[in-house]
């Protein structure tokens, strides 16, 4: 029978070697090098809204720090530390210990140390604190595009969504497309090493979080520009799946974890060099226009028309995780 | 009807004169100090676990940034940072307007930013993380306690715990007592001012979150010492409540987030004058001694005999909220 302390020591407490002092004190010490500053995000995932129940605890642990990894992708930065708070119904070993290794394999995949956290009896529920460094003033933000900008899609966000559904009984995937969402949607890979080759390329840059169309909104907005997507400059759908389905989930599915990101079309060059070398898929999809009376992102076909869409984001508050996708088109 | 976003920015979204960029982006950006290193923790507060679910929201969200402030202060931290990741069953305005009233009092009366956070619908918890500075090599650490240094104790803890458990109906505090039991209960504030006096004066130090025998055994046990606290140094127990029930809280009550630190004893002037200028009453209740089988704290009567103790800790595995303390004296 193992106490608190002695369930986080034993699977929580490995080396730091970037770190000046770990777990296990009041708090952890960070050395951010010199002429660096720190970006700094926190996300919380809930049993039930976020994951299910059941969810293999292997993925849980990956995909915990994964997304937060990805809001520093988003920021440009490179990923240093994590902090770890978890609520747990119960003291479960073989949970604890399989979490602990996707967690870690994520850390170490992205160069990550984890240095403290917290442990505490309650609902399932995870929240990592992410924190990263980039040069003096070379982070990536929402609000720094520029009309005119292209704006960007990294890979092939909707699979995610679509691997979601499978498993929701709402569609049937078939192989081997359904095994490439479902292991998107487990364990989505962090743009860590685009985010950082984007530095002084990118003027905005966001992870897709809440799904295309509403993240390329929050650049929109913030920077009080319109967002224009093209319909026919979106990433080729994947075959097997209604088309209309794969559509919303690429537009509304934000679990892939992609960047959206606006740049000069002076970058185009520069941005087909990093897609070759990184090897993603870099698609312009689009472009930042002044015309805004109300900043947004908006849908447009090939002749220009606008594509009226329902709904744009998600809202945790009124969308239940079993209900209804949060997005969808209306009639084309 | 406000949505998520609407919500948090309402209530949430305040400047944040210290920090490059705050709420809003992915994440925040921080410019640390030259020369300082960053001290960093989270602690996660569950409803049911930590606080009641008709806990006043105002006295909760200024408890929730002191407890993690609290952890800068035993580093010796000058805080500076926080984030607030919340999981709420419901978009309850009036529960968020007062909540963040609390949580901004805190935060304006320790100089803090809230830079972000995450917003996300499920049972009640609130996880913050808090970032603060302190020069290079100065932080307080628990492992630093050397031989022969005396064990001090700052304020009057235990007070918190008798307010909790006249909330709970087990004891009945009389008046003044009550009020300011439950204030030390509902409003505890972070010993940040002690803590930075202590850089170079302490050579060990913890905020007494689980108690003071079970915290003074953290320091003993990372240290490798025995903590020898001396029951007739302990600080004077209040009057208007069983002296066993008061020893007891003062012993294993956590809630009141006071500062155990040690220190060698040529610094007893230094500390003197310090308990002075900051009007903190420090109390050297005990010594660090280099006889240890098993590193631990004790506690000994006035003819240095060990007095048993049940239980030490508070472990929340295995001590309901609502259950009988998790700690007690046996017979002296």
């Amino acid at each position: 029978m193992h106490n608190e302390f002695d369930l986080v020591a034993r699977h929580f407490y490995r080396p730091t070697p970037q770190t000046r002092l770990g777990p296990g004190d009041d708090g952890a010490l960070l050395c951010p090098a010199p002429g660096m500053e720190l970006a700094v995000t926190s996300d919380m995932l809930v049993c039930g809204v976020h994951f299910l129940p059941d969810a293999d605890p292997g993925n849980l642990g990956w995909k915990t720090l994964a997304v937060n990894l990805s809001d520093l992708a988003a920021m440009g930065a490179k990923a240093r530390w994590a902090l770890l708070a978890m609520s747990l119904p119960a003291a479960d070993e073989d949970w604890l210990a399989a979490f602990s290794e996707g967690f870690y394999a994520c850390a170490r995949t992205f160069g990550v140390d984890l240095v403290g956290g917290d442990t505490t009896r309650g609902a399932l529920s995870l929240c990592v604190t992410a924190l990263g460094e980039v040069p003096a003033g070379e982070a990536l933000c929402r609000d720094r595009a520029q009309a005119g900008d292209d704006l960007w899609l990294s890979g092939h966000p909707g699979l995610a969504a679509l691997g979601l559904r499978h498993l929701q009984g709402e569609i049937v995937l078939p192989e081997p497309l359904c095994r490439l969402c479902l292991h998107r949607l487990h364990a989505p890979a962090p743009r860590l090493a685009l985010g950082e080759r984007l530095r002084l390329i990118a003027h905005a840059a966001i992870d897709i979080s809440d799904g295309l169309m509403a993240d390329a909104g929050h650049i929109a907005e913030r920077s009080g520009l319109t967002a224009e997507i093209f319909l026919h400059r979106l990433p080729r759908l994947p075959q097997g799946v209604e088309q209309a389905v794969a559509r919303e989930a690429l537009l509304c599915g934000g679990d892939d974890y992609e960047l959206a990101f606006t740049a000069s079309p002076r970058q185009r060059p520069a941005l087909a060099r990093i897609a070759a070398q990184l090897d993603i898929p870099l698609w312009r999809v689009g472009q930042m226009r002044a015309d805004a009376a109300t900043p947004s992102a908006r849908l447009l076909d090939s002749e220009g028309k606008i594509v009226p869409l329902v709904k744009q984001g998600y809202d945790h508050f009124h969308a239940p995780f079993s209900g209804a996708s949060p997005f969808s088109l209306a009639k084309e």
